[in-house]
């Protein structure tokens, strides 16, 4: 049996549209996920009669509320309990479901898979994990999420989690795991690297290869990025903001004489074939891992492309049981620390 | 009186030959200027043989060592007392200099400067603080230094320094300053931001503007973006390290085709344009602040420009007094506080 996916259609910027394309076209891609939609019935009903799909793996619940970002996130998760991003968490808690894909406000997302869903046997916090374009194949960047602060102990689980997912789902074999450091010696680094790299050496499970300093990023150095979730999210939202800034500096610079206009629709197609590599959308979304289930965040303006590549990214964490080897895999990691 | 300027030439990549060559420049443009070599006497001498400038401000001063990048930082500054770093930063102790440019390593410049040189009186720790190109003017990003675990009350004043060096310095009106976070709203934060903000709030010497994500960097949204050490070491890093990688893939689209080839020479000359906003070599270097003078590290491969640039940033910043400034700037703060 494939994957039993809700799409929370409430909350992204694109609306229900993009999900309902994006569910169709995942349905059709792959035969054994069912698909569960989240969101105001008579509106999800009236875009789906444009298209064919199998109905017998489509399933719509009505909710009469929406989580938006001007939500408190905790709060609203708490009391909005028929909005569609609660309602859908809420499959997952009932074992009605596997996995759930939202293009929802982060905060309320997070919290709102931990309150509900709530962490696997032996998670002590669940990371959330999206996936940076690199020189090379992408790497996972293990946590951006609302783990500030953590302990050594969390970021070796976060490393596991990240190198487990890494290899089932993106299919790296034995993927190598570096932490985030400010030089590349094993004396450098901040009081929680310091500690955290002895105990990250001694982790048998992990392909370890040391510190890496963020300039060696972009280069894709290692397969699982690991860092604290604040350093996480200053290199995410760095990633972006750096990226778009220079893209528009360039877009720019052709567009400012007539001979530069000419040269731009010369080089537009070799352009868009390489910027294509650094679009994340055809990657899924950034996981939540840890979790009694799989939750997904894509981007708020997520279109139908990203929609159906996290579809697929779902079917396979279910179909290769990352979250049974998570929590074997944190097992036997606990049982070699008390040899 | 002009600054009078050491010029550590030893340990860049370039070698001596843009030290001499940057130093000619800088004692052209700044009739005020007077400039120590600290390096191998022969070879500069040799070099300076070649250019016409006023030998009456132009000394070089023998040196029989030199620390590399491969010198253990700490343990070099304290055994290399013969080296051209050493050297030069003894000029400043024994008041014979007001500042020094090195392009070595920035392990052993840091180290130096500290133990040397020595911090102002007040200050508590001395930051480094690099200009970032962004979409409109420079931001200073402090600290990117060795600072890394910093308490609250050393981001505050390091946000103080660094707003008196970009309004004296880079002419910036009542400069603004935000703190790096992972969000904007006042509760986000790591315990070390949620520490520092109502300082921050508190301090009436400076242009506070709350918090900024690391996405808003690259757009220009502050004067100063305050953040502890290893935060401010990614930063700077995977600026360098994704911007190299971005150009290096759109030079590689135009080189792709014949079609795209065609087309880059087309746009290269309005490319080149927009891209030497983005080239720091013409703001100097990086300033470490707080110190009984001015300790500025430019790039290791510096070259010419960039070492004219910072023997104009060194006269700016000694002849508007900004070690005064900032001496006088947190002494008036300590008073309020204890108001």
């Amino acid at each position: 049996m494939g994957a039993r996916i809700v799409i929370d259609t409430l909350g992204g910027d694109n609306g229900a549209q993009v999900c309902v394309e994006g569910a169709v076209e995942g349905l059709k891609k792959h035969p054994g996920v069912s698909v569960i939609l989240t969101g105001k019935k008579k509106e999800l009903d009236k875009l789906l009669s444009k298209y064919e799909y199998d109905k017998n793996r489509l399933t719509v619940i009505d909710c009469t509320e929406e989580i938006t970002c001007h939500d408190a996130p905790v709060e609203a998760v708490k009391k909005k309990k028929d909005s569609s991003l609660v309602v859908g968490l809420n499959q997952i808690k009932e074992g009605k479901a596997d996995a759930l894909v939202s293009a929802g406000s982060s905060g309320a997302v997070l919290a709102g898979a931990s309150f509900i869903v709530g962490r696997a046997k032996g998670v002590k916090r669940t990371p959330l994990a999206p996936l940076l374009p690199t020189a090379k194949t992408p790497s996972l960047l293990i946590d951006c999420g609302a783990n500030v602060d953590a302990k050594p102990e969390v970021l070796v689980q976060f490393a596991q989690m990240g190198s487990i997912y890494m290899q089932n789902v993106m299919g790296i074999k034995n993927p190598t795991v570096a932490i985030v450091n400010i030089g590349t010696e094993e004396e450098k680094g901040n009081a929680l690297v310091k500690s955290t790299y002895p105990l990250l050496k001694e982790c048998k499970s992990i392909n370890f290869i040391g510190s890496i300093e963020s300039r060696e990023i972009p280069a894709g150095k290692a397969d699982v990025i690991l860092t604290e979730a604040f350093v996480g999210n200053v290199i995410l939202k760095l990633y972006e903001g750096l990226s778009k800034m220079l893209l528009e500096e360039i877009k720019g610079a052709m567009k400012s004489t007539v001979v530069s206009k000419a040269g731009a629709l010369l080089i537009k197609r070799s352009l868009k074939k390489t910027l294509s590599r650094f679009d994340a959308s055809n990657k899924g979304g950034a996981p939540m891992l840890g979790l009694k289930g799989l939750v997904v965040k894509v981007h708020g303006n997520a279109k139908k492309n990203e929609i159906a590549s996290a579809i697929e990214q779902c079917n396979r964490f279910v179909k290769k049981d990352v979250s049974g080897k998570i929590i074997r895999g944190l097992e036997a990691q606990n049982e070699e620390q008390s040899k």
